[in-house]
């Protein structure tokens, strides 16, 4: 049996060496923001002395400390991974650290493509100290081919969905869920990414899955958010017209059998990044989503996540009513503007799904 | 480095105890249907004795016989495991009748979802006589995520899609792909799954791949059949209406980038198999695939490939005619009526792609 952790648990320090910034340290910077009570510290040596909010914007108040030692007068119980070596390898230069933390009694949360618990020499240090190993995106074992269960339940169900990669469809859904439950619904955060399972401490990375599986393993969340939730929002990956990862997103789609969709988008963005294709029209794309839900369970996308972080303020206006007049439907930037609008738009197709007033 | 094997180039008995049968034993039908002159015999001792042509109504000439000594006199010098047991693990009254082979010195050829060179007894015993263990479905090692590299290649590339699995997209890229060469054309079947592979000796099993990686598995075959022949017909998976599979389609899509496509059909079939979802119209099915072809790199379905195995000739003549009328496109049925009306349309799109008069 896979053993977890639950890192809003933990007290935790970040290992981010050498690599520390917004946009370098992706994993650090996303659990300082969403679990700022649970870190204690990052080490990187190289910005030893700052404070955290100095190098990411976020983060007031947290050390960044030289070494693991000087973290551990901290008292964590954990340690993260927080930065994603090149290759997914572990980087020779950590092992040492790692060791020194086991040795400590600190659990380890990575999220490596390289698992940790396939490391001999690791697993068994972690086994005298009775540590947990967590490999994020290690997939479950026997996940089922996609059997359509996922239309059964009686949550209802958000997927956010989007015109690329990177353009914020993990923050839209959280910050959906966190406005959701402050409004008095039940709702959930369905992380299928190793960032956000780390954040939530459940999920699968369905990107590490093998692709016969990757709609069974979209199910199988929907059907274990659904034991405990009334309303689910599970976090996107992809994009349908990305060139590398249009299979994971397909695959979700179809597996998490969604009632709704939250179309996220950065509005600078004009091609697929690292690639040359064009980005369709929202019209279009938002269409392509609908298209492929419907032979199988009929979805709309009902309500735009734009990510204007490149933005003035003006220019984050003029970009989400340029978005609302072309597509007809609500728009925010969730960081910026708040997630109020979605959330109005979700509770009222979720009150309709159950037959309920408004 | 993997090792393959070339079955043409072998004298192959292929293993189906108990469980001989045209649905039964998918693969040792289809290598009888399609490599007969190196199939020396078939392994079932419930219908040893017989014709494999009475059994599976091809194979005319091949023996079934009741055990792997006896297939010897016939001098094999490979075994390929012909059907797939549940859960793709390896039955334990099998292990003894690999063993033997593997002591008699035959190649090994396996679909099974277990690896039998993951197998320490197996793997062991084959080195000692140097033989190969060639575990289809295994995953090359460093496959990229995809590239768009597929679409700079000089080949035509053409993949068959369809509206399901088992509507016949395996058999359609053979028979194009056989048809063409007989005519002239420097044709090559690209295959994407272990039954297909186990014919042509290479490929990829895309639907064993992380899903990250399925599109770069599908841009790697295209590449790699690119450096040998100017016409590719690439072995379409599942379908973009299908709950479990989807994904494997879209990332198959995408990464093959394909100049044209085949829509494969069995017309009286009208639900996805397995699955209570209805098949939509034709029309709207190749307009899906159409629609997320085009961002990346468009291209048009030219023709339709129905497999009418369940019809009678008027009938199947009748559901040609009615898809032509609705879809405006050239339709067959590749084994009833041959792949000639495919290979035409084929072959003008191959002209204009080269600027070639006809």
């Amino acid at each position: 049996m896979e053993r977890r952790l639950q890192p809003n648990k933990h007290k935790m320090v970040i290992l981010a060496e050498g690599s520390f910034g917004i946009l370098e340290s992706k994993t650090a910077t996303v659990l300082v923001r969403y679990l700022p009570d649970n870190v204690v510290a990052v080490i990187d040596s190289t910005k030893a002395g700052k404070d955290v909010s100095e190098v990411i914007e976020v983060g007031r108040g947290i050390p960044v400390v030289s070494s693991l030692a000087e973290a551990m007068e901290l008292h964590p119980t954990m340690l993260a991974i927080g930065i994603a070596p090149p290759g997914g390898e572990l980087p020779e230069a950590w092992r040492s650290i790692l060791q020194e933390a086991i040795e400590h009694g600190l659990h380890v949360m990575s999220g490596l493509h390289r698992f940790l618990s396939d490391d001999p020499q690791l697993a068994d240090l972690a086994k005298r100290h009775n540590v947990i190993l967590w490999d994020v995106r290690k997939p479950p074992a026997n996940l089922p081919v996609a059997t359509c269960k996922a239309a059964d339940v009686d949550s209802t169900v958000v997927l956010t969905v989007g015109s690329d990669c990177r353009v914020g469809k993990m923050v839209a859904s959280i910050e959906i869920a966190d406005r959701a439950r402050n409004r008095g619904l039940d709702a959930e955060f369905c992380a299928t990414g190793q960032n956000g399972m780390m954040i939530s401490g459940w999920g699968i990375a369905i990107d590490a899955v093998v692709s016969d599986f990757t709609a069974g393993a979209s199910e199988r969340i929907v059907l274990d958010g659904a034991k405990n939730h009334d309303l689910l929002i599970v976090e996107g990956q992809g994009s349908l017209v990305h060139p590398g990862y249009s299979g994971v997103t397909l695959g979700l789609l179809h597996g998490s059998m969604p009632d709704a969709m939250i179309f996220c988008h950065q509005p600078s963005r004009k091609i697929v990044a690292r690639y040359t294709v064009p980005l369709p029209s929202l019209t279009e794309m938002i269409r392509q989503y609908e298209m492929l839900a419907k032979p199988i369970k009929p979805a709309k996308v009902i309500g735009l996540a734009l990510n204007c972080f490149d933005l003035t303020e003006d220019e984050a206006r003029e970009a989400i009513e340029a978005a609302e007049r072309e597509t007809g439907l609500p728009a925010t930037d969730v960081i910026r503007f708040g997630a109020d609008k979605l959330v109005d738009v979700i509770e009222r197709m979720d009150n309709d799904k159950h037959g309920r007033p408004e």
